[in-house]
């Protein structure tokens, strides 16, 4: 496999739908570590080792020394948004980063534009941008945006391009026949499909041309049969849904912790507070539905309760974001954590995580723009499912149920790697290292 | 493999030195499982679940169904303790479980008597009790414990037994060179050497009998060269040290999820406050330094930071214990960690778990007693680093660095009892779900 | 005014409409305490001391012996509750206190049964009790009440009664005519007006017959003009509303302290999780509504913004109840405070309160039966607003701000105390400890 | 009394032993504020209101036009370090205040040079300082202080001086014959006596100039007899000791709270993280000694166990200070809470204060300066009990208990403001406000 993934060569557009707060952390980062002004922490493909061969070797070089991952010098930015300020206006406006930092970088900044975004009140009712396409049908729309991405690679010169959407979060609603497949999927397109959101919009026009697009909100998008249909017509890696911060990470961490050790939980209580424009969508019950849905899958998945009743079967799970003006995006989340262990005596655990939102969510913009267009390079298509690491709602093949538990997605990611690079698999048994008999792999 | 394995059959004592808080929660336990009065929860050799096969084929036994363990009806309890005590007087004093719960099974704890410890106040000055062996020399003091041993054994009925040292945590030193050669060491003990401590006394009367030992404090005990030679002579596996429970146990669950995100961490502050004997001994320093050295590996070899500088290179990590009586045995732990991400914005994480310190030890000690003899019936011996996983400070082979991270002391767990029972060993690539091309494991 | 009290003689029955987890608590508590079983911690009234003269003199009595309470043997006790089960039966479903503790007293809580409810479900959807009086218009259920009332007195030889209100949250509604004057009022009750809530229908039978009344929940009931006209014509005192527990109470300890010290606040974050009957109750957004407004006045009255628009002009206050059932009564808070100091530098203060709902609110019900029982011997009428010491939205003269500061709440209850006994206010001025010439009080 | 005040005419000088991070936040904060740039929160004297009258007239003027006090625009600063670091130096050194703050205010910072300081490592081990008096005794250095002083005046045009102790905590030590009188003190400073520590020559030093001292850290200093006799001798005020911030701020704030409403206390844990030169200093068991028994004395003055054993007989208080680079200034504490209440059912409180060090002392250096300067005009001499809501250990009278509850010492600061005044004191009672008849204070 290793000979067959085509060279990082030339520049990499990458475009945002969305030039909010994640997104425009995410540029500046890029531009900051560029020019030598801050490092790209909590980016796996540029901060990560992973370990090859066996413990005794001590071979554990970074991930971007290790797979052919595209140079950050070579990142092209891009994107769409519904309000007309530039990326240096945007990020003064989000409050993520220093205002210091952002005046080292600032024409850079400003040279960002969005293009006029696709919108639609109806799924996103706490927006009110006023910079918009029009167009007679929302096929006209998606060839709007097609024209966007042909004329982005155009005018920057770019040998290839991806798309992550960082735009808001749509209001909840189930998939439908318009969904089910390709044709049915164009056909509401042309005439205007109510249940066709605007973020579907962007995903058909980047799978149709062959780009590959993940998806950081927690909305449908390409979780839907038609658009996984496009991907494998055109040959295009998708990866989605929701990226994986703040609290859901913890969990995601703190879960498979308690279940290692068959510790049970009777109750897991969330609270979040943030007050940034994602606070303010979320404060919307119909969007914060989408939220929630995403959010609570979670715990069920890596639990199991079916499987084991007595440690999981009667867990109470919820979740609460409340608007919160004074953090800004400074999120920080509370859990209470009801377990029980010996002889079912209870305990409690307490995290209360100061975390920020964006700060967390730029390095994942990054990641999964690297990943998905190496894997568009080494010809892999429709769900990269090695990619749910990422994600808090992982989209898998139909039959499959979403793994959550942060330490096998790692797992999975960093085996797929070495086995695009042909090297051994690491499974932890590690006998051999006591026995001399023993051939298996370390 | 699985061919070879002895079968479980007849008894297994189980004799722990140190027959205090947790040893005791331990035994009521397993005798309140039998009687239906309870479960034994956090104890994964009877609730946890292993996955063999692929996810689509939804198979994942309990492992007490999978790997020939023997059976908690069949084992028998002993041990010994500086406290005259019965098991019952013990366990209420340690007031650890329920007035209510130890009614119910008072005649089976009382029955349970300690046999006169090996005790030397050098090593524990906060202890002082009396009922205690004397002979003229630590040779005779083993000689002593070996005829406990098969006394126990004649007068149960018992096929097998394994000792699992539930004891205080002994003062710091370090290995010299009465430790470095079995020979050395069994001079030592007829010449009464001062660097001989009562837990490797124990220790080298199981194995000379070869009784697997499992080590579940911070003390070096079987962590000496002279010790391990005994184990591989008499052909018995050996596992420690020092039971991974509440606040190290949440620390190696978190410290390997930042390191997977590659966020950085500049601090990590840890206070415990706790009012049972354990926290009395803690109180003394000298002994405090055995634990605080047992605990502040763990970052380090999680992190590494020497392959890591720029995330982990700076890390200030403190461990504090704090003998609060009010709390008993209700050990509590805060943790204040200051990581830091993208750019390198600071962010803090705090954990307040109020735990249990001898309902979290208790299953350990089960789970040891039944690996460890599963172990001896599979002809393994010497160091047992699957078992690292219960384990603050695992034993390894000389050359290999100790795996921290929960996670792969969990997959090294159960890949190897895959490995001996014959079944695919898990990489968690699952490609093969994906493209029909694809030849690996899943 | 010392000569003028009534001595406390004979029985004093207390009736709580509403016998749930709040009064059986009360209840079992009284009884147990009599018994000897247990000390009645948290009521100001058994418990508290009260300094007397310069402090010098040290003159520290506990406030029972100061002034002329009843005795908690004399105390007898009944109510009204829409579920028919006793006082046991209630106890045992609540699961507040023990049921070791329960079976002690097991013969004298089953003896208190009780009588049947107002209830009127529009008030309170989500409870669904069938133990109900009907009558043809409010005027007849309150006649009923009286009855009640009557009979109870009669049958249990007492001298005195207080009604204490110790049921659930009413839907929130403002004031309206019906409410401004006693004629309107008693034409209501004749005319079903439905903006007359069950909670006002007790509250004018007992002040009819001359009954104190006491309100523990954020309902209106007593705070309308035509009961505070009643109350005034039969001589009788009251005081309310919503006793003061949990996160309030520690609201209204380091709002003050925060003030003391002029350091500004932007934002309090409340959040809560119980899982008891009252948590469902307030899981209705209308019930929620009432608790909502009594919680949210807390901090508006103690920081007065208008006063101080520097230090509390933009202060954000959010609260939230959840509905958690694995925690039953054990209510639990969290609170996020961010404050401000030197030069507006930000700092927070986070709280959680690990609490217990019924045991901080029953012995609030003694304090305030008791003490409103002396107020009406010592012909104090109408609203006793020392009292507030005990309430989360007190009820005041019309034209005064409420005192939501809890220290100058027991400043004012304990200068009441000394103000009725003779004795000398306490001003903490104490210059004369330090100059012989000045003449001011200590 | 009002009309006896002195005008607070001409400029005032503050003079500081101790140049670091406290002292320097203060002079910056005042420059700051004096040139717009900032508002002088949490200082009471400047952001704080004082209720005049009843209720009902909503007299809430601000402290500082209420008494007179020096104005900001007329104070002076100055001071004496071990480090020769000017005051920007010094400022920028502890990395409290933002540089981009400094930076506007660099050149008057630059201005403020220390004089040479009295300093003897034997009591502060963990500092390294140059910058030093030599002299051949301890009379010599004390003569060296007041020339300091005279020309500090001379130099300034200064018309009245203060001098607040900002230094380190000195080790502990008790007060012995040398301390006992006047005669003796002077006598010790001649012979160099080694129980007079470097803070109590500063004392001296002022005192016998007649310029008040008030003391910010636990030292004994002039919590002496010698030098109370010396204040009454040149007719100076003096108040001490180690100012009141954080947690134990946090801890005089709830503990009142709690005993308000009769509610027992188990227990108290307190550990605090912090990475300034403070830490580092107290990281030496010798000052920490010093500091944490003025730490634990709060809580037994407040709860009184002897008058309510059944409360607070049994509480187990422990304090603890870690040094923690990470954090700097940011000094953090974490409280565990163990109360009780009804029927003696057990609760618990956390208490995260995420705060800082300097920036909670720096306003109290200003209202003590200013307050103490107030009393000088006022003509109060000796100890001033009213000052001590600002601190930790409060200095009384010999013959009585030092008031910790912050609510009662702000009652005694206030109505001592209004005893100054003339206005009348405060009491709550409020009786009047329902009654006709009753004639008393509000």
């Amino acid at each position: 496999m290793k000979e067959q993934i085509q060279k990082a060569e030339g520049k990499l557009g990458i475009l945002t739908p969305g030039m909010g707060a994640v997104a425009t952390t995410f540029m500046a980062g890029v531009i900051a570590v560029n020019k030598g002004l801050a490092k790209p922490i909590g980016a796996l493909t540029q901060m990560g080792n992973i370990r090859l061969g066996k413990r005794t070797e001590s071979k554990y070089p970074l991930i971007k020394d290790f797979v052919p991952l595209a140079n950050l010098q070579d990142i092209v930015f891009g994107g769409w948004d519904v309000y007309e300020d530039n990326v240096y206006q945007a990020a003064v406006h989000a409050k993520v980063l220093e205002a210091s930092l952002l005046e080292k970088i600032k024409p850079e900044l400003e040279a960002i534009k969005p293009m006029k975004a696709v919108f639609d009140r109806t799924f996103v009712k706490n927006l009110d941008g006023q910079f918009i396409k029009t167009g007679a049908t929302k096929w006209d729309l998606a060839k709007q945006v097609m024209d966007d991405i042909e004329n982005f690679k155009d005018a920057n010169d770019v040998n290839r391009v991806v798309v992550v959407w960082c735009g808001s979060t749509e209001i909840y609603f189930e998939a439908s026949e318009v969904h089910e497949t390709l044709a049915n999927f164009e056909k509401g397109l042309k005439e205007n499909d109510p249940n066709i959101a605007p973020s579907m919009i962007y995903a058909y026009a980047a799978l149709k041309l062959g780009v590959p697009f993940a998806n950081g909100a927690p909305n449908l998008t390409i979780d839907i049969p038609a658009l996984v249909e496009l991907s494998k017509e055109t040959n295009t890696p998708i990866a989605g849904k929701d990226f994986k911060t703040g609290q859901t990470l913890m969990k995601t961490i703190l879960a498979p912790g308690l279940q290692a050790r068959a510790l049970g939980v009777h109750g897991w209580f969330s609270t979040n507070i943030l007050g940034n424009r994602d606070g303010l969508v979320l404060d919307d019950p119909d969007n914060f539905k989408t939220k929630e849905v995403s959010k609570l899958g979670v715990l069920e998945d890596i639990f199991k309760p079916e499987t084991n009743p007595d440690l999981y079967g009667e867990i109470y799970h919820k979740v609460r974001i409340n608007y919160y003006p004074p953090h800004g995006d400074n999120k920080e989340s509370w859990d209470n954590i009801d377990i029980f262990g010996w002889l079912g005596y209870p305990m409690q655990i307490k995290v209360n995580f100061l975390c920020r939102d964006s700060i967390l969510a730029a390095p994942i913009v990054l990641d999964l723009a690297l990943f998905i267009d190496l894997a568009k390079r080494a010809n892999m298509s429709g769900i990269q499912e090695w990619l749910s690491f990422y994600l808090k709602s992982p989209q898998t093949a139909p039959e499959l149920r979403p793994e959550h538990d942060i330490f096998k997605q790692l797992m999975k990611l960093q085996n797929t790697l070495r086995h695009m690079m042909g090297e051994d698999l690491i499974t932890h048994l590690g006998l051999d290292y006591y026995q001399d008999l023993v051939d298996v792999l370390s």
